[in-house]
């Protein structure tokens, strides 16, 4: 693949490793700007808010830019799409998710014209609301910003 | 989490990692069955049947029983449903992808009687049929066999 | 359930009962028009167009109103929802159908003032384009027509 | 078809059908395991568990074993899609449903190394929550257990 | 286009045109009979009954017939799809709609047999529940009544 | 509503008007860059592409840069959510379209930092492949740019 800064694939490993696995990436890092954050939930509410928070307080979008929430906003449904697979309500549907999230911020093209992206990755469990009742999900959502 | 061996994961690393970036996670495979492949395509029934092919050809599955064709044929659909997050359609919606795939077989639940589950990842991307108009995208599917 | 003559009910029994099977129902036919085909196909389109044309050739809609080709035409992609729960575009999908449906038209209400409904009910098999790895499917959709 | 026991038309004939009704078809119970029910409500949550307790209840499906819950929990979506024809969040779209349902697991196909697969039927009425202000629908999922 | 009457143009115009905007399209109303309201909620059935509500009050619709209350609820869903654009829980996903609505009743085809329809008409905002933090939003929806 | 320019509107405007209606109109043209088009068909891949090629042709977006056609790109398949009302497959649902279409870049915040957005628009009729047997539709996409 062409891109310079493969901000999905860094994204879905900062939500799918732990710290120790992560070590041999830690160089994708530089010229990203990146968060992550947990969330577990019935509510597809709590899950989007969780990532939005994570998103401001960090400093990673400007809150004051509705075209950054914007963007945030689609990429975060994206990735939803590929966690629920298409049942987007979460709790209506009687499931429940445990997710790390990360958040990556950064230029994915050799032409600095093709600006800023941002991805939102989520890695964790779905299934019934009772422990181990449950199997892995994951998803990627992209934007540009 | 709980889980024994995590399916998911290691399909999405394998999908995802170059061969090298792969080598700190070899571990991982012992106690499953996996396969790779790629899959360049404006068409869904071409992404469909890749996977289905390379899971037949490798004896991950049994192609006499029907059984463990839909139970494959759901997990390819539900990370396709993350690929395409929502727009399942790809040639009707003028997209083309570049996929690397991964299936992984394993038991993932401590309990034995849990028996076998399968999963299905996609890393690679989505876009215009012209190169460069493109992103990542990613997808993962799971499901018992 | 208060409906006077339950067209769904009818609808789905024409379509999953072999004719000796449907023998006890025969009387609740009486005050409703019906007809019944077959269809075999990977093609959405010819899902579709056989239910309309079965329709309008036994003169059970009246071809020159577009009113009733729209009642129709809703009923049927409602049935179809049933059908390929919420996968519409089975040949894209390498899914393969193998239907009979029944369409049946009457007043389900007490009251005459709600007029006519119509109803279309498929059942028969969706799966993998091999004879045998398919499963059973059923839909239904009503609308007033 | 070459199916050696349809579980899915007997669980949609056991949903429709009253006691007297289904008399012809007792002896198709044979060789299968079932459990009927029945569930009201505008709120979606409230059907998937009503099925799945039914099912945990009677012991149709093994309550330890998350596999048996999974392959349930997906043929009651399934089955949902159909009633609900893609609009699966019925209280937030002001729609109220009032369905039989059954649920039936055996051996559909010749082969017994395709094992038991489960069958999951809904029907009843949708519509606005007020009596009278609805109509028929219907629902059929199935799965490999 | 060979319509007589363009119900869902005069729906859409009566959303979206302010008063003195809308006078040069007095004229299109002849013939009609509609009504128009505001909602602005979190809460897609909010949505729905104050367009229900407004049909019934100003007896653009029969409120003792379900027929009319069918015909409007199924314009009312599809207009709500261009509002939300495949994402039909609103509140689920964080999105506040401020809404104009219009609901029109006429014939718009040249026979007198194609009879009468409705076409309901959303202009407005969607966004975050954060004033400023929204664009533009636009749904119709058309069905016979 | 707080914006300065209503770019969505305006889309839907140029798209469903006259050119001798939209004469009131012509002082919001004012401080946006436009282009119309019409694109009749039963290939969704048609209507997407006549809509990216008006674009490119006119100059409205650079074809150089992907960003911009990405964003194009999301805009057109959320009006064409509101043109199809969640059946995107056209060809495939044996329905065609006529459409005008209508794509329009501007300012609509007041603060400048928000920056361009697009919006499309579409306003025509869908309905059987047959002159006469359809209803009119809209859909309109905004995003930034």
């Amino acid at each position: 693949m062409s891109q310079k800064i493969q901000i999905g694939k860094i994204a879905i490993l900062l939500a799918s490793l732990s710290e120790d696995e992560f070590q041999p990436f830690q160089s994708l890092l530089k010229h990203t700007t990146y968060c992550q954050g947990k969330v577990g939930s019935m509510n597809m509410q709590k899950v989007i808010s969780s990532v939005e928070t994570a998103a401001k307080r960090t400093g990673l979008i400007d809150e004051q830019l509705y075209r950054e929430t914007h963007a945030l906003y689609h990429a975060i449904l994206e990735a939803i799409e590929g966690v629920t697979r298409g049942q987007t309500a979460i709790g209506e549907m009687m499931r429940t998710v445990g997710l790390r999230f990360a958040i990556v911020r950064g230029l994915p093209y050799e032409s600095v014209t093709e600006g800023e992206w941002i991805a939102v990755a989520f890695y964790g469990t779905i299934g019934a609301p009772v422990k181990g009742l449950e199997h892995e999900t994951i998803g990627l959502g992209i934007n540009h910003i």
